[in-house]
């Protein structure tokens, strides 16, 4: 309680400094809203040219902040995060024009029908207004995220982390250049120089002014965006993403399922962090995965009957007793949890005790058990026979994503650019009364 | 800061109280979400025979919150609110068969298509989950948000107002009888009957069991839930809904729409509360307008140009110039806000200044200007040549509604049984890896 109240009143420090900030974003969103597909793909193909012509200006921007962050003390994955390179900059300019070619969700009539007095009823895609994304030390989500706001015709306010910042400067600097080189407003795409918490927390207040806040990064900042905002916000939290090998499954299948949901890219929220196996297939199943498994790298924490088949002689996996934390743990690593189940319905109670509304996929060959499974779970994506790597905005045929959402309202699953745009009702008649 | 520091301490008097109700509504949302179409509708079928057969149990209730109210010294449309009898009892069921009529939303494929890798993708609706609905003294709201949520899969708590307390009561126990008649948990319509405002607030911090929070009542209640919610809320602020009468306009049809906005039903959100008249067109609309207005009983609110037509010889229209705090005004009884125009960019930049999101209409004859109008302003429902009265999920044809939401997150507009559910991906193959 003191927490939350201790961060208002920061909060309410720069109150009025958030609020010029938003109301400069809000008065220049409204030329990108209604600004044509072309010319809002204009900008974009311009910042790729920029980004793809300014890799001297952006890299010594980066210099700085690795070199800060060095002196900190940082290393090792979190700046391997923050560098940037020739060749991630060409991709950054690539990504971009790849959210040039999706189609403009803007004005996409998603419904329409006459109804009996002669009106037509439409239901037509607008953009929401000002997005706010708040991020850590990734500097590439600048660009990806401002390109997926400005096609989807909305303005945007980019608040980075500190580590990043003369890098996200700089790379904002080029969206704002692409902005006023097409005759829109540089406010459009408006970046939050200053890392101060304070600032950020009094930005999440503007609730009149701001439309949506997306965190994006670690769970602890997405948790204390939700606490302290005022504005509405998507969560996009852990993936801990389980697979259920069920009593019919055809094991060769499950095998490959279970060995690429861990270890295709373990590091990533797609990735299997969990592995329940029906009792009556166990036997049949656990020894041969568990020592492929054991070969790639993979440690693995298994319950009591799990465990006894995975510990087989001649295996290299580590395998280790399973405590209740390692259930419902996202691990982002060669680690997987393993349990075996009595039942399907065992299996469904374990994804929802310890699930995180993610990804959960039923391996099996009995249809109509894999239809309740689609049914009954509630994941944003919820597979029969699939990997769960494929809950991915790109592999689901969204193009970009913004982040994937683990909470059901207004965007659930991977979120595209239809998920950046809300629908109105657009009617229109010949005079018709009530 | 200090009124909402000062609450959140409060509401966290009774926090452990409200998280053990809405674990009871979370618990018994899953045999809601699960239940077939035919369960869940036989409920609400067995709930309109109840209301039809208890009249007396439901009436004497009733009569206690009429007497409590008389003491309290409350009369006219707030009592007139408060109070059943048996016609209102007959539509209140009837109200719940027409829901029990309206195509089920649960498990409807949005859209489905295949992937290159012959993986099949569909966005398929689930329930969001528990929805707490938190209204005034309006007693049929107990019975028809409660049949809108359980149709569509989801639990409910209902938080009704103080006055109505024992009226809710009683409808919230043949809500409950109707679910357990149906062998669910009764749990999945849980009514909240202290009306002090620490558990209401309590409720409101329950975000990892409630999934949203919708408050029914005045602009009052609604923004008092929006700024200490930590749940996602979706507020249906107020319709201040325009009319521009553009110079190409059809004059006698912008009069007919005028009258029938404003003449109506006036004290209802989609009633219109400012005619916008292009200068060209005035002379020739107004005079005649302000008349039929006036014999209708319209005052009317007019700037300086408007006045000058409007106040003519023979009218009996009440005039009187608007000052700035009638623009943008929900007046919700027989008085309309006039204003003269020189442009449609005018017309526009008035409605962006002072509009509510809700309904915004167009009366013209030139279609491209009408389309441009229907592209840029963003209202909930943005209308061409109708009357802004049909901005209703009825008229639009969803069936009940649940309130017209003025934010765009999540539902915008008429908010049906579709807007209470989520979408997710369900994602089925051979056997697919990446």
């Amino acid at each position: 309680m003191s927490v939350e109240t201790q961060s208002q009143v920061q909060g309410s420090l720069r109150f009025d400094e958030a609020r010029a900030l938003a109301e400069r974003a809000r008065a220049a969103s409204r030329a990108v809203a209604v600004a044509s597909t072309e010319l809002r793909n204009a900008v974009l193909e311009r910042l790729a040219g920029l980004i793809d012509s300014s890799h001297a200006e952006v890299l010594a921007a980066n210099g700085r902040d690795l070199d800060a962050a060095r002196e900190a003390g940082i290393s090792g994955a979190l700046l391997d995060r923050l560098t940037l390179t020739p060749p991630r900059l060409t991709a950054l300019a690539r990504a971009v024009r790849e959210v040039v070619a999706l189609p403009d969700p803007v004005a996409e009539v998603v419904e329409g029908y006459e109804r009996p007095n002669g009106m037509r009823v439409e239901r037509v895609r607008l953009p929401l207004g000002v997005v706010l994304i708040i991020y850590e030390a990734r500097p590439n989500v600048t660009v990806d995220a401002a390109a997926l706001c400005l096609k989807s015709g909305n303005a945007v306010l980019l608040r980075g982390g500190k580590e990043a910042r003369h890098t996200n400067g700089a790379l904002a600097e080029l969206i704002s250049r692409a902005l006023s080189a097409e005759g829109l407003p540089a406010d459009a795409c408006l970046f939050v120089g200053d890392p101060d918490r304070a600032l950020m927390l009094a930005l999440l207040q503007q609730d009149e002014l701001v439309d949506l806040a997306i965190p994006r990064g670690g769970e602890g900042l997405i948790r204390f965006v939700a606490q302290n905002a005022r504005v509405a916000v998507i969560k996009h939290y852990k993936g801990v993403c389980h697979l259920y090998v069920d009593k019919a499954a055809d094991l060769s299948m499950a095998a490959e399922l279970a060995f690429n949901g861990k270890v295709s890219r373990p590091g990533v929220c797609n990735a299997l962090e969990c592995l329940l196996v029906h009792r009556d297939v166990a036997a049949q199943l656990l020894p041969s995965l568990g020592r492929r498994l054991g070969e790639a790298g993979v440690e693995l924490r298994a319950d009591g009957r799990a465990m006894a088949l995975l510990a087989t002689p001649g295996t290299t996996a580590r395998v280790v007793r399973a405590t209740e934390e390692d259930w419902g743990k996202e691990f982002l690593e060669l680690i997987l949890a393993v349990r075996v189940v009595d039942s399907y319905e065992e299996a469904v109670a374990h994804i929802g005790r310890y699930g995180s509304l993610h990804t959960e996929v039923i391996c099996t060959e009995d249809e109509p058990l894999a239809r309740r499974f689609l049914r009954e779970v509630e994941s944003g994506m919820t597979g029969w026979n699939v990997s769960t790597r494929f809950n991915d905005g790109g592999e689901l045929g969204l193009g970009a994503e913004m982040g994937i959402s683990t909470s059901k309202l207004h965007a659930f699953g991977p979120m595209g650019l239809r998920e950046l745009t809300a629908t109105k009702f657009v009617v229109t008649g010949r005079g018709q009364v009530r």
